[in-house]
Parts: C-alpha cells; structure tokens; sequence
C-alpha cells in the first residue's frame, strides 16, 4: 500500500469530517444567540424583558439580511488592498458553486458581534435605533475588520493571530458596547447625585445562569468549529475549559475577599471572561497558558466592572464592556505571550515560551487598529443616529419601561406581581422630579399653587379621655414616587410605614395596547399604597409632605385617606397608644 | 491508484461521517421538545404551566411505547400498497439486525408532529384526552401518512419531494391542531359577548423566546440530518438561516405598520414560520427562494393569527396553527415554485426556475391528500373522545387552572405572587355566570332570595357638622369575581376603587392534595380586596351590588366590612372631602 | 484492491469520525451542568435561587482545577495494583503528548458526579462547606474509583461493565448525596412535630422541567461520546431513548392510581431515573431490555422517594438520591440480568439472555465495592467538615434564604412580589421557638415578663345601641411567624382573616450588601400584615395572643393597630353585623 493512498485517506477523511464539524460549530454558535437573550434579559429588569428578547432577536435577523446582501463579500470576497473584501451577489447569481458553510459560519459569528452591544445598552435604548445600528454593524463594521483578520486582508497576512474572535469579535463588540453605553449615559437611578453607582439587579439570576451555562456550551463550537485535525480539536476543547474554570474561581476568590461574600454575578460573569480570554488563543496555547489567561480573565472582569461603575461612571448592565471588551484585548494579546509549538497544529511562540516580542508585536498592532476602526466607526454611527432619529428612550418610557412603550407589551410576565424592588426605587428625587417635566398624561394641569398649601402644623386634639389622638392615613400614589413619599414622610419624623403594591382603578384608563394583534385592555394601573399611623406627627403634616412629594398636577397623582385608631401596640415592648408610635 | 479506490473512500468516509450526524441531528430534534415545552408554557398563563410541561413530556414518552408497538413498522415496514408499511415486531424479535439509527431518527420525528397539537389546544383540554389523542397520533395517524412520503409510500413513488417535513410533519400537526381548537372550543374569555378576540398574554415571554431560540437551533438537526454530502449539508444551512430570520424582519415590519409597534411575541412566530417553511424545500432551494418563502411565511402567520382570532373565531394560545398548518402547506406548495438545480444534490426544478407545473402540480396533491387524511382521522378521533371520556376541563376546572385540578400542583410557581392581570380579568359576566352552574364546593346553598334584598337608597345621613358623611367599604371575594363586581360598581357610579391580591383563611378549608408523594396543605386561599370610599353613592347602593355580584350561595362568596372615614384629600386638585370623592 | 486497504479505510474514517463525535459528546455533557443547575434550582424555593446556581458554577469550575492538578492522573495515570493511576503532571510538564481528549472527556464525567450531590443538600448547606467537599470528589473520590471501573484497575480488568456511569457516577454521586442530606439534616419545616413529610414545593416547575430536557439530550452524549461504530451508536441511541420513555409512563400510571392524580415532578424525576437505569447497560441491551429497565426505574424513583420521605426521614428536595443512587445500583444490576449479544457490538450476555450469573455476580461485587468506597470517603469527608467548618448553615441563615446570607444576594428575582406560599409557612411553631433563639439582630432585648401580660378577658362593652361592638385588628409582624401566629388566633377562636404581603420601614434598618461591587441598599423589609375582625372574641384577647405568638423581644416583633368597625356583611348568608362573623 503506497504512502499517497494513505495521505488521500487521511485527507478524505479529515475533509469531510471536519466539514461536518465545522457546520455543527456554527449550529453551537447559533445557539450562543439564546444564551445571549437570557444573560442580558436576566441581568435587567423584567419591564425591558420582552424589549431586550426582541433586540436579541432582531440583531440575528437583520444581521442575516444585511450580511447577506453586502457583509458577506466584504469580509470573504477577492481582498482589495489587504482592507476589504471585493462586494458581490453571488449568493444570488451563482448559488451552485457558493461556498454554503463558509456564509453560515461567518454569519453567526458576525451576529455575535452585534448581541454583544445590546446588554450594554439595556433598559435605555430605543428600538428603531437598535435596528439601525445592530444592521450597520452586520452590515459594514464587523464585515471589514474581520476581512482584515480572517478574509485575507492585512493582518492575516501579517501573522497576526486570532483564532476565533477575542479581537474580531468581542473585543469589536465590547468597545461598540463602551462607545454605546457612554453615548447613550446611564440609566435612571444608576448613579445618585454624588455619583455614587448603585446596584440594580437583574429579574432572573437563574435565566442569566442558564444563558452563561449555554454560552459556555456553544462556546465549544465557536473556539472549536474551525478545527482541522482531532487533535487541534481536542487542545481547544482542553483550553476552551480550564480558562473561564480558572477564570470563575479566581473571580470567587476575589469577590469573596473583596466584598465579603461570593458574588454570583459577578463569577457568571467570570466564566464568559475566561471564555472571551482563551478565544484568540485556544489553539496555540497549552494548560499552562490557558491557566495564565484564565487568572487575568477572572481578575479583568472585576476591575472592568468596577472601572466603569467607579471611573468611568458608565452604565453597563449585564458587564458586557468588562466580559468582552477588556478580556477580547487581553486574550488577543495573550496569544502573544503564551503562544506554544507544543500546542498541535501550531508553530507560533509566544513571549513565554520563547518566542519573543514578535508576535506580540503583531497582536498588538492588531488590538490598536481594530480597536481604533470600532471605536471610529462606532462614535460615527452612534452620533449620526443620536442627531437624527435619537439613541435613546425618553425618561418616561424609560421609567414604564420598554415593554410596553415600544412593543404595547403590557407584561413579559402577565401572571406576576411585580414587586416594589430596590430596582423601583432606586432614583432620586432629582431624577423624579425631571421625570416629571415629560409627564405626557391628558387632562388639565393644576397649578401647584392651588394644591399645596403651607401652613403651621399645630398638634391634634386629645381624644375625650385626654390621651393623644391617632390617625392612619392611607397614601394612594404611583409606584414611581414611592422614593419621594418615603423621604418626604422621613423629613418630617414620620418612623414606620407600610407599603402595598395594589391596582387601582379610576378614570384615568390606560390606553388599548396590542398582543398578537388582539387588544388589550388595562383597566386597572398598578399602584403602591402607603399606610402611616401617627399620634406626634400632627395630620396636616402628613397631608402636606405627601402632597407635595406626590403632586404633578396630572391626573393619577392619588389620594389620601384619614381614618380613626382606637389603639397601638407595639409587641416588643407591650407599649400601647400614643408610646407605641414613639421609636427610640 | 484507481477510481476505485477514490471511490471506496469516499463512499465509506460520507456514510460514516453522516451515519454519525444523522444520529446527532436526532439529538437535536429531540431537543426541540424542549422549545416546544418552553413556547407553550412562556405563551399561557402560570396556572397551566405544569399541566403544559406534563404534556410536551408525555406526548414523547406515549408517543415513544405506541411507536415501538406499532407506529415504526407502519412508517418503515414493508410497503403495502402504497398505503401502509407491514407492521411486524422486529424492533423485539429481531435486535441484531434492526436499523436503530432509523428508529430513533423517525421516533423523534414523531414526536415533534404530536407536540404541535398540544399548544393550539392548551388551557383547556383534560389531560386524559391528551394523552389518549396524543397516542393516537403517534400510533397511526402520523405513522401512515410517514409512510407515504417516506416510507417507500405512493406519494415518494411518484416524486412528491418533503425533505424534512412541511407536509409531513407540520402541516399535519397543524391541522390536527386546529380540528382540536375548534371542536373544544376556545377558552373562557378569549372572545367577550360580541366575538371580539381579547388578549390572554403567556405568563413568561423570555421562556417562550428562549423556546424559540431552542427550536432553531434544533431546527438544524431537523432540516440537516438526513443530509449526505457536505455541500448539500452547508446548502441546508443556508436556507435553513435566511428563511426564519427574513421571515422575522418581515413580520417585525408588518406588525409595526399595522399595530403601531412591533410584535415581540408575533415576532418569535414568524420566525418558527419561516423554518416551517423552509423545511419542504430546504435542499432543494437556493438564497433567493428561501428569501421568497421566508417573505410569504412573515405575512402567513400574522393573517393566520389574525384569520382564527377574527374570522374562523378559534382559540390557538400559541398560534399553532398559523405557524405550523398554514406555512407547512406553504413550504410544502414553494417547493413546486422555488425548487432549483443549482442546490447541491439535487435536480428538481421548480415553477420559477423552469421546471412547469409538474411538480408543483405533485406538491398541491400531496397538500391535499396528506390534508384530507389529517383532517378527517383527527375529526374521528377528537369526536370520538369527546363523546366518551370528555375533550374539554369543566369550566371551574379551567377558571381555577389545570395544574391543581388535573396534577394537585397548587402552583408551579409557589414562591411568588400571582398578579391579577388581565387574564384573570378577561371574561364576561356571563362566563362567570355560567361558571357558577357547576361550582362544587361543599355546604350547603343559600338560596338568593333570602341574601339579595333590593331596596330603595336614601343618601346617608351627614355628619354631626353637616358635612356629608364618608364611608369605606372593603369587600374581600374570590379572584374570579373581580370583574363582576367592578363592572357592578361601575354601574351605581362608583369611579375609583383599589384592589389589592390577599389569602384569606376560613372555614373554607382547602382539599389536601399531594406534591412527590407529600401531602400539601393549603389553608390560605387567594382573594383579592377591593376597598371603596364613597360619600354620594349610598352605602347600602354599595353592599347591594357587592351581594348581587358575589353571591352564589356556596361557602367563600366573600364578606363586606364598613368602617368611618375622617377625611378624604385629592391630590391633584386639593379638594378635600365629599369634593374629593367626585371625579369629573 | 486488498482487504487491507478497505480495513485501512474503514479504521481512519472511523477513528475520525468518532474521535470528533467523543468530543461533541463531552460538549453534550458539559450541558447537563446547565439541566442539573435548573432541575436544582426549579425545585427548590425562590430564596436559595442564587445559592444552588452558584454552586453548580462552582462543582464545575473547582472541579477542573483540582482535577487538572490531581484527579485526571489518579483516573487515567499508569495503572498502581489496580487501585489508582499513578499521580503525574504531565497535562502541564508534556502538553504535546498529552491526550487531551481524554482529559476533557474525563473532566465533564467528574463533574456530573460533584453536581448529583448539590441536590439533595441544597437549601441549607454552607456554600465553603460545599466548594470543600465538592472538591474532595472530583480530587480523590471520584477519580479513585473510576480507575477501577475505567482507568484499567480492577474492576475493569475483571468484567465488571458500566458503559456509561450508573455505577462509576450515577451511584456514586447519588451515595454522596444520601450521605451527605442525612448527616445533614432535613430543612427546617419538612418534617412536621410528629415526623410526617410535608410537601416544600420548588419555586419553577418550568425550569426544573427545562433541566430534565436538557438533561436528556445531554444524555445522548453522555452514554454515546464513547461509541466507537455506527451500530454501536444507533443503538445507543435507542435504548437512550426507551428506557425513559417507559420509566415516566410507568410513572404517570403509578402516581395517577396512588395520588389520584398523575405527579408531574415525579414523572419529570422518572424520565432521569430511566436515563440513569440505563446508562451502564446502554451498548449491551435491547429494546426489551430497556424496557424493562425502564419499567423498573419508573417505579423505584417513587419508591426511593417515598422511602426517603417516609423512612429514613432523610430530606433531599430534587430526588437525587431516588434518581441517582437507587437507579444507577439498579441499571448496574440490570447489566447482569438484560445484556444480550444482539446489541452491536457486545459479547455479554446476562441471566436472563443465558449467560448465568456470572456477569449479575460481577456487577453486584461491583455495586457493593464501589458503594461502600463511596460511602466511606464520603462520611469521613462530611463528618470533617461538620466538626471543622462545619456543613450546615445556620437556622436564621435557611430561613431567611442562603441566597442573601451567603452572597448579599437580595433577591435572585428582584422584580417580582414572593408569595406567602405554603412554603413559607410550613416549618411548626417549635421550629419557629428555636430559630428565635439564635436571632442575631441588634438592640436590647426585652424580657418576656414585661411584653407578656396575661388577664382574664371580659367581653366588649356593647355599642350605645345596645349592639355588640366589633373591632378590626391590623397586625404587622415577619413572615416567618405568620404561622404561628394563626396558629395562636385559631386556638381562641378566631375563625377568618385576611393576609397581605407588604413592606415595612421602620428604624430596622437592612445591612448593605454589594451586587457586582455596588451597594445594595435595602430598607424596606418584607412582612406581612394580618387582618382580623371579631366581636365576640375579646380584642384584648387577640391582643395577647398575637403578642405571646410573635414576642422576641427584638427589633422587628411588629405592631398591632385597633380600628372600630361600622359593619359586616356576610355576602351567602345576608348576615349583619355580629352574625355575620360567627361561623357555622
């Protein structure tokens, strides 16, 4: 038996079977898409869940439109230049000898790059914008940049080295993210007035697990799909699995040093930074190497966060800035240190292992002018949009939320009562105050002057017997001016309340949305109502600070209602009446 | 080295490497359960969603033991006549030589057509029923007509191409989908007295989606796995890509212009659409016919929601129908249109491409006789259960929720709080009526004529001050009651009530039921309060309507507790009192 | 042409090809980490969401770690008297010769058997405690064992067979858990005061139901990664296929004759029963086989269940070790009774297809062996960690949810109101008395003597109309003594109240806790407010009962307001007044 029967064999062999592979990757790499919306729809706040759904889902579609009519030649037609690709229908023209697996390939890693922005931009960003952008990114952006890394274009030919998208994809991503979220500012209630950042969580920690456990998953498609032999495959599936393992419990380790406690979160986030890390190098680098990315990884994502919310002071909600951006450069530099020949298929090395400043030389080069040509390109398309069509939500849809101002989606989650989370509370006065200029609601405006009246509070009358008198007001009010109400009551001493969430129902009658195309009628608006005992505190005081902390002059500003107690205890301390109201 | 050798090698490397893909693309079909279990819990409300899930796993494990006995043989034995395999036990008899890869490839197959039926007919049907049509399904309905097109039957003879199951699979589901919706009839509250359609929106819209997401990526196995070469396997993807994601920017438009905004949940539609309607000719089409299909599939399923919900007045929750019936006869027709030989490994040609009317001609034969046999089998079968062991849950049964009457689940989502959305609010007062024809509770019945007294209303007598007096009223009733009793409210001119979600505690013990084998004891049941102030509408005006809305004679119609008010403050406008209570 | 050259052909094609599939069957078991985490998460409660997910992460990521710096070698490593592999570094000191297929293959195994555990211990185990002994498995436990069965020791050099794992992980795992939940202890309120099982239900149904979905198409590659020909995979396929299908319909009949009502989380527990069943004979049966093995299964995972509940009084809420440990014995025991040479590539042949007893007699050695190894390890392990860092969380801790305790977590579900479920109430009053005694919170505590005051009761001076008087009393108190304190109201004859989810503020004041390193400020505190109108009743005695119910005498304890009431309306009956509130 000659030698070429056996190379032809093996070559037969190797072809089809990775061909199949390769198509079995981009399948995996689809099903990142899922894992995409359920990170980034966990991670925020269940009023923007169906908007964030949708954006994941429009990103992939649009994607395939644009990428199809334009993207497609640019990234992988015949270079120009080392800079693009030559544009051509022959997706259309000449179907029979298209490169099918190649369109389908590239075209779920292109929309990778344009999901990437949308967590970022959460809860804030109008919908029609979103479409414009998240096109023009499939359409032209990524297209070009990765035509330079994967489609023949200069850097490819350079030597500069990223096997499957640390640089080309999420770091592209990421720094859309940056330029986006900074463009866009944060959303209400993210910073306090000192510029404080405060939390506010995600609805569903165990979606965003579940989208972070199928990322992982199809991750091993995406780092593994462009194998060529089984054991090309198998290293990167060796190092595609101990980067964002290492990643995540170095980043346990360190939030649990840091704050006290192991932040879930942050550790989900960890792992998708230890996978974004070891993608430029998953085949070039060993245990060793993958060890070394993963550390950095699982300490960048924490900086990366606390960077943003503390420096920067931009407002990433799911931390795809810190998980994409910063660990795509990283890794893309990594390979540049840790490349190893012992590594199949390989024959770079790194700075570590020998090689030098060669290729490092070369993936920095790569980091600075690709991540130049998204920052450029990106800053262009953000600003274009916001000076035309605008980038972002008003402070009232933002507010209500996304659901039901861009898609007449009443609830994502129509069974559930939704609480009155910190999420709810977490904007100040300030913010109230100017949410109020937008109100948009109908009816005539009642001037302030006529609704608060100030005057000097004098003590309530005893009761018959002489004990003081007590009163328990019930405050109806929107749930947006919960904060309001409860530092105005604080103000004037008022040290006990009790909130309910209920619905209220009135002449102000919500507008008909549609669901699948039947309406849907509200008639009952949610609303919180606040209960307040007090004996010291005089009424009038009560009424006072309510109205003023609730008026707006539109209509659904609420009411307040003034009910008898015959009697207080307090179980503590066995104090009855008047005592019982008096906290120390 | 000979052709031959060349030959040999690749014959054996493709019939290995996609012997193994084969079974891969099985595993993922298999998958598929899962999106279909996640789109038809997301899209109904949480009441149901154990019921739901129960379901999508039975319709698998049922389908799995009547496809072994019999279904196996029907689709692949021996042809006989055209019209049926010969059924055999080879599966037990005959182990060593049984083609396993083909069972279980088929099985899976099976399963998916008899989980369609389940979501158009969600809510509503008895779980016994279920699992009875559910086997019938899979034990000869779909088994048959398989075998027709695939299993050697008259319609593969003849040229009738379903690569991977338009017809087949899809259509038939739909059509079974639809001939059951229609005969149960749809669920309480869908269409108020006029046959105007009302939205009943799914309790989690990110499970839906993420079903959805699931089914696309299983949809690569589905439409792939009985692929043969790689260009052919690359080819499947392409289509299989760009249908569902046009198809989606399609309806997102369409939605947009016709509603004002665009769909999210319509949106996930269009997109399993277009994958329906590329599955027929998924091999057979090249990008501009799957754009075609995937044009026609975002249109097809807006006016297939919209034709139920208007014109043929059925009650689809997930919109089977539309999706699965309508662009699985779609898919099935554009084969006969867009077929082309430019697609790898194949050499139909349709309509558009040259190829005349001859197999679009086979195509529309194969809709109708495949259709015809649907409909009719399932007609029989539906009828037949509905006139022996009962089709639909009684009506208290479905206002209460299946899970708890057919699974003693008392909720599938225990730790938290059910809303009083629009769904619990969507029915008429005369569904409500009707409701209480059969409520079962125990205790005996006090007749309505001694518990609603009709008088004459005098206004109340004012204050000692001459002010006119101000009196609450909290009435505490059964969550199904709420509307009754504000459209009671509403007609003695009472504008503005608060309802808030509570659990009552009283005689009314609940009935033990058992979760994993241990009891679950529920004493608390939910109620909702409903608290009014008035000050010109009589109190007894009140009480009055309360009693003719809630009674029923039978334990837990609620109580009506009255208390004084001291004052009443508005807002908006400052007024106080009697003046605050009317709105203009 | 030679038969050699086709013997070559057919060897390379098949090596490839299933060398990639070995790889995409690992990636399929990665994924069951995701169907794991969400059947743990789906049914357990809301609280300790963030908790069990953690975990998850974290078995896998611990895993890694230690398995690359130890396990791997003890599993795989030269073989030392058939005991362990001998310890080397060579994943990082030989990385060019390293099998790295084998070691990520290997690695997802282990990590199966880590995450059995987290079930049957979550809600109430500390989360170090967890990463310590989660580490112990995959370090040493595991990998000891496994090299007897897999790595060349003993097992394996003398016949014992377990294709997949029922023995090496399934048992293994399921043995840790059972150790591990007793050593344990049951959840606060699983056992009622006389020993009797109470139902504590999950907080997801869907998404336990969505873990099992997953985690039956992982299965396919778990039990297939290690085929080697078509045949071999097809069948695999198969029995993969029936052995659950029939498991859950065997269980569907069961629990519909025995609870009345078909189980939907124990058919859901019996489809992962029969893929456990089936898992070490998988390549060795067929269809009658797994069929029966099924059968089997189906019932044991309600007999493991129940016996748990019911005689061991082991509380281990995902049924871990009814699914793991008793079907992985079961399915390894099976192999000596169905294995059957009509299976592709298989010589075995068990008792009932006339091989004897040898092949049952090894398996048993096998169960029993490996299961007294795990079993040992495994108490050694728990019992040094109880009495070193020790393995439980404390009673405040599990009550108030391990979610926030361990990981300042506020809630995992931050936009949605928790119900008062039955969960939450389903601990007895002693439960409650000893989690008061190691309340933490601050402030000085006030003797009982001075809260409590016992008098003698005298009836409600009767209204100036001669008509009893009626009072309504509104308590504010935690939710953990919600309980209690209608225990306390019903034993004085209080016969209905109404309970409302609210928030409190008062001085108590929630400690900050970080989410992604911003502050979480949390001040207002769940709680709820119980409504209770009497007239016969003496307030003073609903005063002292609610007072001896809920005294701490900490911060917290509540208040009880009393209002004068006008009215009461029974709607059934017509009753006024003090008749209205007297039940029959």
């Amino acid at each position: 038996m000659t030698n070429e029967i056996k190379t032809l064999i093996e070559s037969t062999v190797g072809d089809t079977t990775f061909a199949v592979w390769f198509l079995i990757g981009a399948a995996l790499v689809f099903f990142m898409q899922a894992g995409f919306a359920m990170v980034e729809t966990g991670f925020t706040r269940a009023k923007n869940a169906g908007n964030i759904i949708m954006k994941n889902l429009m990103d992939f579609c649009i994607g395939t439109v644009v990428f199809m009519l334009l993207g497609y030649s640019l990234l992988m037609g015949d270079d120009i230049g080392g800079f693009i690709g030559k544009p051509s229908f022959k997706l259309f023209t000449d179907y029979a000898s298209f490169d099918w697996s190649s369109f389908v390939f590239n075209m779920v890693f292109c929309a990778t790059t344009a999901t990437i922005v949308s967590g970022a931009m959460a809860e804030r960003t109008k919908f029609i914008s979103y479409c414009v952008y998240s096109g023009v990114i499939s359409l032209v952006v990524y297209p070009i940049e990765a035509h330079w890394i994967w489609g023949g274009g200069w850097l490819s030919q350079w030597g500069f080295h990223d096997f499957a998208g640390s640089c080309a994809i999420h770091m592209v991503g990421g720094i859309a993210a940056l330029v986006g979220a900074a463009i866009l500012g944060p959303r209400i209630g993210k910073f306090d007035r000192n510029g404080k950042p405060k939390a506010i969580p995600g609805h569903s920690l165990t979606l965003g697990a579940l989208g972070c456990f199928i990322l992982w998953f199809g991750w091993y498609g995406f780092n593994g799909a462009a194998a060529t032999t089984t054991g090309q495959l198998g290293s990167i599936f060796v190092t595609t699995t101990i980067a964002p393992a290492v990643a995540t419990v170095v980043c346990m380790i360190f939030t649990w040093l840091k704050y006290g406690k192991p932040d879930v979160s942050m550790c989900l986030n960890a792992a998708l930074a230890g996978l974004v890390g070891i993608t430029a190098g998953c085949d070039v680098m060993d245990a060793f190497g993958s060890t070394m990315v993963g550390i950095v990884s699982g300490l960048i994502v924490c900086f990366g966060v606390w960077f943003l919310d503390y420096v920067l002071k931009v407002d990433d909600p799911v931390g795809a800035v810190a998980v994409h951006m910063c660990n795509g450069m990283w890794g893309t530099i990594a390979v540049g240190l840790f490349a190893t020949d012992t590594a199949p298929e390989n024959a770079l090395k790194g700075l570590c292992y020998g090689g030098g400043f060669t290729l490092l030389g070369k993936q920095l080069v790569g980091v600075l002018t690709v991540g130049a040509w998204a920052a450029v390109c990106m800053v262009i398309v953000f600003l274009a949009i916001k000076h035309t069509i605008g980038l972002r939500a008003s402070e009232q849809e933002e507010i209500i939320g996304l659901d039901v101002t861009e898609h007449g989606l009443v609830s994502s989650y129509a069974d559930f009562a939704p609480a009155m989370s910190q999420a709810s509370l977490s904007y100040t006065k300030d913010d109230a105050k100017s949410v109020t200029k937008v109100d948009k609601s109908t009816g005539p405006v009642v001037p302030v002057e006529k609704a608060i009246n100030v005057e000097s509070y004098t003590a309530e009358k005893p009761n018959s017997d002489g004990t003081p008198k007590m009163t328990k007001l019930v405050i109806i009010c929107k749930q947006q001016k919960l904060n309001d109400l409860m530092q105005a009551l604080e103000e004037i001493d008022v040290t006990g309340l009790t909130v309910t969430n209920v619905l209220g129902c009135g002449m102000q009658k919500g507008q008909p949305e549609y669901y699948r195309g039947a309406e849907v009628q509200v008639n009952l608006l949610p609303k919180v109502k606040v209960e307040v005992v007090v004996g010291k505190v005089p009424v009038r005081a009560v009424i006072d600070a309510a109205k003023s902390a609730l008026y707006t002059g539109h209509i659904g500003d609420g009411k307040i209602f003034v009910y008898s107690i015959d009697n207080v205890v307090k179980i503590r301390t066995n104090e009855e009446g008047y005592d019982a109201l008096q906290d120390e």
